[in-house]
């Protein structure tokens, strides 16, 4: 069975709370998460709340990249979704956890798109 | 327990293939979705790929709603995330099928950030 796209979701608990409020660093990580997995940046957008949380898209060439953020619980939401061959998203994931630090990181890999051969 | 998101992953397959290739009507449908659920819109992203296909994210004060289409194969892949009780992912999916006509449509339910009270 083939399938046209890999989405990972991240459940980040424990996360450093400062950088969980930091729309410029989170914006920094998503254009270098989109960079280490080698897909095509088409545009990324944050949005900080008041008076906290961060929401943050990258949209791709090959699908996107999302983050949401709850400082006050140490938590963020991500979905890292690609598509083709040449774009792995696991090759995202360093650069997620070196700027947010999560004490607890939960993956969820669902196959997109499958087709039977 | 409780949850911060709720999460809908939509496999549309046997879509209308000149409305997965429709970016104008795409971003429409985005924009009604976000009205529909009763979420608020921050901002909606659309591109056009060559020869075929869209990608569309609609960014929300209560997470998102993005599709990626392969007008070419009748499919699209759809996420409504939202947090906050106020919304419901479920209220777009008629504005969704009005305008894709999916033949066949699979949700998966995804519950983001549980907390056990």
């Amino acid at each position: 069975m083939k399938h046209l796209g890999k989405h990972l979701i991240l459940e980040l608990w424990g996360c450093d709370n400062k950088a969980l409020d930091d729309q410029v660093g989170i914006e920094n990580m998503l254009v270098d998460a989109v960079d280490a997995c080698g897909a095509t940046l088409i545009c990324v957008k944050t949005h900080k709340f008041s008076p906290q949380g961060v929401t943050g898209v990258a949209v791709l060439a090959e699908s996107h990249i999302s983050i949401h953020s709850w400082p006050e619980l140490g938590y963020a939401a991500m979905d890292i979704f690609t598509c083709g061959e040449h774009v792995n998203p696991e090759d995202a994931i360093p650069t997620i956890r070196s700027f947010l630090k999560p004490d607890n990181f939960e993956v969820i890999n669902i196959q997109r798109g499958n087709i039977v051969d």
